[in-house]
C-alpha cells in the first residue's frame, strides 16, 4: 500500500542517520559496525509502517534486525518507532529491493523475510513479485549457505506462484500452513504485521512458508 | 472410507478377469496387452468407488486407464460399472500401493492420480501417507521420466505435508491451486471425484497439486 507523502520524513531521515541509511553504497560487508553487537543480521524486504521489524528486534535481542522500504514516508514511521525504542539491534535501509546486493556482501545475511508483499497478480508483471526468481538469486547471494526465507502473505494466489517459484529454484521447504492462525506450533513464535492483524480479525486466512536456500 | 463388506464382490471378481486382475505377479511389463490400443497409461493410487477413472477413461479414449484400489468391496462397484461400460481403455487391479514396483514395470506408467488419500493425521503414521518418500521412491520407479503426479485432497494437513515432502523429494511442481473449484483454468479440465462433489458441496475447499518427477 502506498503511504501519503509525509514532508517531515526527510528532514527526520537525514537528522538520524545513526539509525537510517539511504542507499548507502559502502556499508556492504560492514554491516556489523551499525550494531552494537556482532550478531546474526536477519533482513525484512519491504517492512512498511514496521511493526514486524520492531517486535522482532523487540523479543530478540541476540538477533541485529534490518528493516528495508522503498517508501520514504512508511520507513520514516519505522525510525519514529526507533527514535523512542532505540533498539540497539535494529538498523533501517531506505532502499529498492532490486539492488539487493549493492547493499550486502555475501553471506552477510542469517535469514530474510517477505511479508505480505505486493501480489502483482497480473502475469504481465510476475517479475515484479519478490519471489520471481531473480529475486530469489539476489537473496540467495546475500544470505548464507543454508539460510533460511519465511515468507507470509494473505494473498492466496501469491501464495501458490511462490510455492511453484521457490520449488523451481532449488529451495528445500521447511514449514508450511495454509491457515498459520490456526497452527498452534507455528504461532507461538509469529510475530504479526500491520496487514496480518487487519486481515486476521477480517477472517482471512495467512499463509506460511519457511524454506532454505541450499 | 472402509466400505462394508460386499458378499457378492468376490464372485464377480473372479468372474470378469478380463476387466480385473487381483495381484498379478507376471503382469509388470505386460499391461499394454490389456488393452485394446497401445497408448499412454495412467494410473490411479486408490481409486474408490471408481467415479473419476471412470469418467477419465470415457473423457480419454486415445489414454489408457488402471484403477487401482485394495478394498474389494469398492473395486467391486468399479466393475459393475464397467460391465455396464465395457471400456476398451480401462482395467482395475484390487492391490495394494505398497508394492506398485511388483506390478509395473521401470517408465510404464505415464501419470499417476492420488485423489482423496486417506491424511493418517497422526506423525506416528507419517510413512502411511501415499506422499511419503518411500511411496515416492516407487512411483518414480515406474512413472517414466518428467511423468506427472497430480494429486488432489481437501485436507489441509495432508496438503501441507505433501508439498513439503514432494519439494523434499526434488519433484517439480507443474501446478498449484489452494482452491480448485475457483480456478477457472483448471477447472476447465476438472474430473470430480466422489469425495470432491461432496465436499465442494459442503463449501469447503479442493488443494491442487501437478509435480513432475525427474
Amino acid at each position: 500500500m502506498r503511504l501519503r507523502n509525509k514532508p517531515w520524513a526527510k528532514t527526520l531521515i537525514e537528522d538520524n542517520s545513526q539509525y537510517i541509511l539511504v542507499d548507502p553504497l559502502k556499508i556492504s560487508g560492514k554491516w556489523e559496525t551499525r550494531f552494537e553487537k556482532n550478531q546474526p543480521i536477519q533482513l525484512e524486504v519491504g517492512s512498511g509502517k514496521g511493526q514486524f521489524i520492531v517486535k522482532m528486534a523487540q523479543k530478540y535481542p541476540n538477533i541485529n534486525f534490518i528493516a528495508m522500504e522503498v517508501q520514504e514516508a512508511a520507513i520514516a514511521l519505522i525510525l519514529k518507532k526507533q527514535l523512542d525504542l532505540k533498539l540497539p539491534n535494529l538498523q533501517l535501509l531506505l532502499a529498492n529491493g532490486r539492488n539487493l546486493n549493492e547493499y550486502f556482501a555475501k553471506n552477510e545475511i542469517d535469514k530474510l523475510y517477505l511479508n505480505f508483499s505486493d501480489p502483482w497478480p497480473k502475469t504481465r508483471h510476475e517479475k515484479r513479485r519478490l519471489t520471481y526468481k531473480t529475486f530469489l538469486s539476489q537473496y540467495k547471494e546475500v544470505v548464507r549457505d543454508n539460510g533460511f526465507l519465511q515468507f507470509k502473505t494473505d494473498n492466496q494466489g501469491l501464495f501458490e506462484y511462490s510455492l511453484t517459484s521457490l520449488n523451481g529454484f532449488g529451495m528445500n521447504f521447511d514449514k508450511i500452513s495454509l491457515d498459520l492462525h490456526n497452527n498452534d506450533e507455528l504461532m507461538e513464535d509469529n510475530v504479526e504485521t500491520e496487514y496480518e492483524q487487519k486481515f486476521t480479525k477480517k477472517g482471512q486466512r495467512i499463509y506460511y512458508l519457511n524454506a532454505q536456500f541450499n
